[in-house]
């Protein structure tokens, strides 16, 4: 396995690191042409369009969109018929989850001047959301906890999973899940007609206020459609990890964290920066010996060689800056103090610190959420959160005292901006 | 002036009510093709081709971008330029913008666990924003303050603004605002090239991280094809206003508050709730004769015919179900104790409690911001605020013994995704 090696003084390292990360998510015309046809007919036929559609690609033919939806009673069933160890297991990631997540309720808050005046921000939970859980090889019940405890902490009051389930096969681990976070409804559908389904609401299917969750191609262009209509999370692009070691970690362990990221899928990139030239010797060697390991090996391989690198860097100072270039979804430092280094790190997803902390902990069970900014896009946005659930509303209450100092100001601005109604709906409450 | 009238006892309310909210942003596929092709020229050869858009579309031919860029002391110079009372307006209504703010800043957090396992959250500002102000008769002062201000309390390194200047013209109150505001550098370019020179940096227009602000429906199209590669804010409907009136407020007022929404734009949307159907013929007969007195009243009589409406409720209560419904994006609660009224309030924007509280208020000064989520999104999303220029990053540092209980926990589940590389990283954690 051949994975690429640079040097920051290299004369050619900007151009190579930037060609490196270059990556943008197509937006194939010709998916988005399909969906905005099958969005059309979901939103002007309801059930009998989503069932035609279920019946094309999922090869289900049922009467009645609600012989789609799976009982609290089944969900329930799924779980108790885990094995123990795998049940429990799901049982203390949610709960570490759970905990982790109370800490980012948001409340309501308020403060009053001298004269009367109240101001402040109202928080409220939305009241219904929509949840997407691809089917097949990518269905993972992670996924699940990671999106609906969220929004369950958050106070949504009813929380509704879509998940296809071609040729009626279901995945009992992802039901599982679904009873553990306590999701309120499930419905067998997928595609582009699902999330039509929730955005604008069937006559069986509840219309929700967000959709949230991983999906295909098709997925993703329909959710990028009804944004507006409904809310969504973000677009992810395909996963990353970014080590940052100071050759004091066993090389093994590097070699498999990267491996980590990089058996998600062929476009992964997983990406070393170390100033031990050795260092990135032996992980590139630990990796060419462990990969035949690998059940995935031929996904990991294509993903190292196609989009990884072992990068020497000059010290740990030059790391932090590639790495605040970089904006990695996940980062792990991989040696002494991590926590003072942290400090340094502008822009993450999320911060593993210490050799002990492997990215694979954050993705199950360490409690922050595991869906988290892909494409350098933690510059501007974060992982997902109670805060994605919550909204704010603005509170004001003027005092008849206070109106008439904020009416005078507002009158001249609004004057200046040539709109006399908000002149003259000021200067009304002003006392002659 | 006939302004519709309903009755939640008519038998069609509930359509009719629909059918007055229906409002889809069109995104028109002739102007999309357009920007796409702007955004890629930008994107492909800089400065040169915003030079020959600016050309193009504002006629004003430079030799280079550079010459665009206003300077610290032009700025200046135009709030010394502004007569005293506007200057002092401009800053007394920033100044209490930055107060309010100040509230919204989130700081980082963190907790240890038992076992030494440290989890919470790294909260960092954007480093660099871009913000768009429009030029022509939607350049509003109010506006720069509102999406600059944030930025600046989030802790921005830089804020970047654009605005075109046709023909060379120059809104002199909107460069006082960047000045009041500390706008970091100013340039004169607009529409879709602007804001793929802000997405992709230029030779001398530096990459921001986030685009803000609002814009004609190419700047609208433009920001939608960059999300992703920067952050965006909300693509903004029409203006609206929903005031809920116990029917004891001075009817023309209430009428003056409904054109304050109604004369920004024919599309806006100014409706009143209220049980009394006298009070709502006072407030028919106030906007009547008001209206003539408007400059704006050719504006404002399209807006209330076309899409405004009184609407007559049985009671308050059930003012607040319409209003949960609708999310307006302005609320007034014009009526005896509306902090208590304001709990039953689940969706909207901003809340403006009591009859001295009109929605100009908090346009201009009150403190909270005037970019508030329309057409129903305040369902799922809040006014823009300091936190949309702040972004997390997850704080995982897993001890030595908190790996042995959390490694076990992640391999189970790993295996059971069938992620090999996930469970053996965790597992090399794992003391023998």
């Amino acid at each position: 396995m051949n994975i690429r090696r640079f040097s920051t003084r290299d004369a050619t390292f900007d151009a190579d690191l930037k060609a490196l990360l270059a990556f943008e998510t197509a937006q194939d015309d010709q998916i988005d042409l399909v969906v905005a046809d099958i969005l059309r007919n979901v939103k002007q036929r309801g059930d009998a369009a989503v069932l035609e559609y279920t019946k094309r690609f999922d090869h289900l033919d049922v009467a009645g969109l609600s012989s789609l939806e799976i009982s609290q009673v089944e969900l329930h069933a799924a779980l108790e018929a885990l094995p123990a160890a795998q049940r429990e297991a799901l049982q203390q990631a949610a709960e570490r989850v759970r905990l982790y997540h109370e800490k980012q309720l948001m409340s309501s808050w308020s403060y009053t001047e001298d004269d009367g005046t109240l101001l402040g921000q109202q928080v409220t939970p939305l009241d219904r959301v929509g949840l997407y859980v691809p089917g097949g090889k990518a269905a993972y019940p992670s996924s699940v906890l990671m999106n609906a405890i969220p929004a369950k902490v958050a106070g949504v009051e009813e929380l509704i999973m879509v998940v296809p389930t071609p040729n009626g096969e279901r995945n009992q681990l992802v039901l599982a899940a679904a009873a553990v976070c306590g999701v309120d409804r499930v419905f067998c559908i997928g595609g582009a007609q699902a999330v039509g389904a929730l955005a604008y609401g069937t006559e069986t299917v509840p219309q929700v206020d967000k959709i949230v969750g991983p999906g295909n191609a098709y997925v993703a262009a329909a959710k990028r459609r009804v944004f507006g209509v409904v809310g969504i999370d973000m677009v992810a692009g395909p996963s990353e990890i970014l080590v940052i070691c100071d050759g004091k970690t066993n090389p093994d362990w590097v070699a498999m964290d990267l491996f980590s990221q990089a058996e998600h899928d062929e476009l992964a990139q997983a990406i070393l920066l170390s100033p031990d030239a050795e260092f990135l010797d032996k992980v590139a060697a630990s990796a060419a010996r462990l990969v035949e390991e690998m059940p995935r090996k031929d996904i990991i391989k294509t993903s190292l060689q196609g989009r990884g690198a072992l990068i020497q860097v000059k010290d740990l100072e030059e790391a932090a800056r590639i790495s605040n270039y970089i904006a990695p979804e996940h980062l792990e430092l991989s040696l002494d103090d991590p926590l003072a280094f942290s400090k340094k790190i502008k822009h993450a997803g999320a911060i593993f610190m210490g050799r002990d902390t492997c990215e694979a902990l954050g993705d199950y069970c360490a409690g922050p959420n595991h869906v988290l900014p892909t494409s350098r896009t933690a510059r501007f946005s974060s992982p997902l959160g109670v805060y994605d659930f919550q909204k704010r509303s603005s509170l004001i209450m003027v005092s008849a005292e206070g109106a008439q100092k904020l009416g005078k100001v507002a009158a001249t601005l609004a004057y200046g901006e040539g709109l006399q109604a908000h002149a003259r709906s000021a200067e009304y409450r002003l006392k002659k």
